[in-house]
């Protein structure tokens, strides 16, 4: 842009009088509230990732969003840097505190305002996970679908924009937050939206913060859509001859307007680990675990001609069940692919990998991968989301080892590049943190990115939201 | 926010030499692409509303992105307003010029870029209008599902977060704009996504800009999600004996997770017009327009569980069918609605109006609506995409006696007013233009308001792209 505001000071971490003054302050208002403790300071300043350790200089733990607003507008007035901290499950780099600053931990924020089962809408603070959510709704016969992997925040998952195996149904936060209240970098309290299904009434500041990591205000209460749990649910597994004809098969599936809810690729690889980790006994080849939700008829009918459409690409059986012990055995295994990868090579540590395609491209993005983990000899299990062309692979590494380390480094690159290439994302629903930060500009051009940043530099002109994390200045 | 970019120039006209300086350059490059006869410009300046007609300096006929690219850097080099234009039948004064300036009429960017059938997606020119998209589609048994009434241009409904009859199992463009092209206020083109069907890789530049209007970046080009054609429809009407029962039964209808295509309040002045304009001889009370789309064996099962739903509420008998012929007439006349309403009041113009509340406000907000319609002696009839919470009344006018239009805009007014107070917006579907300005604080709060400010001045400092929508500076 031709007129941008002028950049703000360099990114570099406030003095330590700053941070003294905050601190002192923070520790009068909060009380045990607020902690410095090496220990507390350290589980904070690191995700789920291979990025060293970088704990924030305090950490607070408000309880409304007056408290996390009040924070917010001491940290302004000294320039210190306040990061958002949900359960510190995100996966690249997005709570670790690369300048120091205060970390906001919601874990102390858990109310569930409201739930309007007319409306199918809830309001619930920003520290709720979903599992509690869940908890919360099934006695109302009601359900929130989204379901990355790990237990997290909502105010997390819609800061990151997260999915899981639900969305080629559901949607993502993207779909699914409705409104949301967050403190801006000056500390004002906004609403970006009413509860109406649907709106035009202006700029959508709802979106606009959803997948924003924390960087342009930080999510303190988040209105959701809910739906009903369905009446019946059939989920079963089909095993296919090779990658590309599971993908083919997911294609005609979703071409055809069969409304499956999960539709999920695990790698042969991946079928080891699982077997190992769950004790299914499942055949070791790629395989689609799959599932419908609707009426008892509906359910039926959907399984069946899944089954119809698995068989026209060499896939088959399709092994499918209502009752609800067998499919939370499978899902169980499903969802915990993360564990069962780790059997493959006890002790090493799993790096988790995101890339999104368009559907057309899967299976060529997920077979190229596979023969560079082939070339690489890397364990390397995959799952994939692959009604919306989303992957994860997965691969075990000895972190100990710099070789390796870069042999893996140079993978994730490749991958990305790969799926860049094939009119992809470098993320799909991992966000971008710190780690994918340098992908931006050849995902998205350097027009595109220069707006994101002149976003960035007007609503968070000093830079102390989430700094060093989506874009530099 | 407490740092803010400076404001730019007043909101004045451009002065005459910079219009005389765009104008003379626009000539030379553009030929008879660059129009300035004052029936084109009226044409180009006003949209289906009562604001009085407020004409472009010139009218200008793009055919490639570059080419809007250039111009709008040719009007930001003198300070001169662009308004993009797609139809014109916007409903609230998007399209006037209050500032004069350049329109830009997308007419004859109607390119179809490509159709990804694996993908259910497609890349289209933002003049593309809806029925020519799904002209263009039908033989590869796809389809694009958001249907406002009037064959809108995709730049356009893109532009006003557009939505209709489909939205309750669809969604809004919100959700089917995978990415956008746009120009920027100083002439450069982004790109705000990749192809893939989610993606957490930074800021969401596609929503920020869909339901922009126009104010922060005119769309050249849009990728669409597509729908495979359903295998079979089932659809029917089904009278009610109250709006409350209506709402009622809709709202039992989206709990139990039919997955309803669409379903329409038609209120009892409403069907009385549709019977005179379309001769449907069907009762002359509440009723419910409903669709499914699914398999044979899914649309009967759905309508028949929507009877059942129906029936507990007093409502019945549904009259439903699966020949096209005979859902062509139904839904026809459903969507001829408006012409329905004039022949209640031949002569008279019909006004429209937009709110949209939570599902569980719905039948209160309608029925307070007809106490006000019926206390005003008013002619105006009421469609409702109740699914989504949103209705439309359409008071009819003699928009010459001033005394009218004034009962006319407190009605309007209170409707919002009504519509705000039980958590709703002020527009569901037809957008802010200049007529709902006004109400966007008291639905957003000040805090809220302060931020799309903000966005405004950031992205657009010379406030030169459609200034006077949406928000003032």
């Amino acid at each position: 842009m031709a007129q941008t505001p002028p950049v703000p000071a360099a990114e570099l971490p406030p003095s330590a009088q700053a941070i003294a003054a905050v601190t002192q302050e923070l520790a009068a208002r909060f009380g045990n509230r607020l902690v410095t403790s090496l220990a507390v300071r350290q589980q904070h300043g690191h995700t789920l990732t291979w990025i060293p350790n970088q704990p924030p200089d305090a950490v607070v733990f408000p309880q409304s969003t007056d408290e996390v607003s009040a924070i917010v507008k001491l940290c302004a007035a000294h320039g210190v840097p306040v990061i958002a901290f949900g359960t510190g499950t995100s996966l690249e780099g997005h709570v670790n505190a690369p300048y120091g600053g205060v970390c906001i931990d919601m874990g102390q924020m858990k109310k569930v305002v409201a739930v309007h089962a007319e409306d199918l809408d809830c309001v619930v603070e920003a520290g709720v996970t979903r599992k509690e959510l869940n908890e919360h709704l099934r006695d109302q016969g009601l359900f929130f679908p989204i379901d990355p992997g790990a237990d997290a925040s909502i105010g997390g998952m819609a800061a990151t924009r997260a999915s899981g195996t639900n969305a080629v149904r559901y949607g993502t936060m993207k779909d699914n937050v409705v409104a949301l209240t967050a403190v801006m970098a000056d500390g004002a309290i906004v609403k970006t939206s009413s509860r109406a299904r649907k709106t035009s009434a202006g700029y959508d500041l709802t979106r606009l913060l959803v997948g924003s990591e924390g960087t342009l205000g930080i999510v303190t209460e988040v209105t959701l859509k809910l739906h009903g749990i369905p009446e019946a649910i059939s989920a079963g597994v089909c095993p296919f001859p090779s990658v590309k004809a599971a993908c083919d098969a997911t294609i005609v599936t979703i071409q055809s307007g069969l409304p499956v809810a999960r539709i999920e690729l695990v790698d042969d690889v991946m079928m080891r680990g699982v077997n190992l980790h769950s004790k299914l006994g499942l055949p070791e080849t790629t395989m689609l675990f799959v599932e419908f939700h609707g009426s008892e008829e509906g359910v039926k009918e959907q399984a069946e001609r899944f089954g119809e459409i698995a068989a026209e690409f060499g896939g088959g059986p399709f092994d499918w069940a209502t009752k609800a012990e067998d499919r939370s055995k499978l899902w169980q295994a499903r969802h915990d692919a993360y564990w069962a990868a780790r059997t493959l090579r006890p002790g090493a540590e799993s790096v988790a990998t995101d890339v999104c395609v368009p559907i057309s491209r899967l299976a060529d993005c997920v077979e190229e991968t596979k023969r560079d983990i082939e070339a690489l000899g890397l364990i390397a299990p995959i799952v994939g989301h692959v009604g919306d062309g989303n992957f994860h692979t997965q691969p075990m590494v000895d972190l100990a080892n710099p070789e390796e380390v870069a042999v893996c480094q140079d993978f994730i690159d490749r991958l990305v590049k790969r799926a860049l290439a094939m009119g992809g994302t470098c993320t799909g629903e991992h966000g971008v943190g710190q780690k994918k930060m340098k992908y931006l500009e050849a995902e998205h051009g350097a027009p595109a990115l220069a707006v994101m940043r002149l976003l960035k530099r007007s609503l968070d002109p000093q830079n102390i939201l989430n700094p060093g994390k989506i874009v530099t200045l």
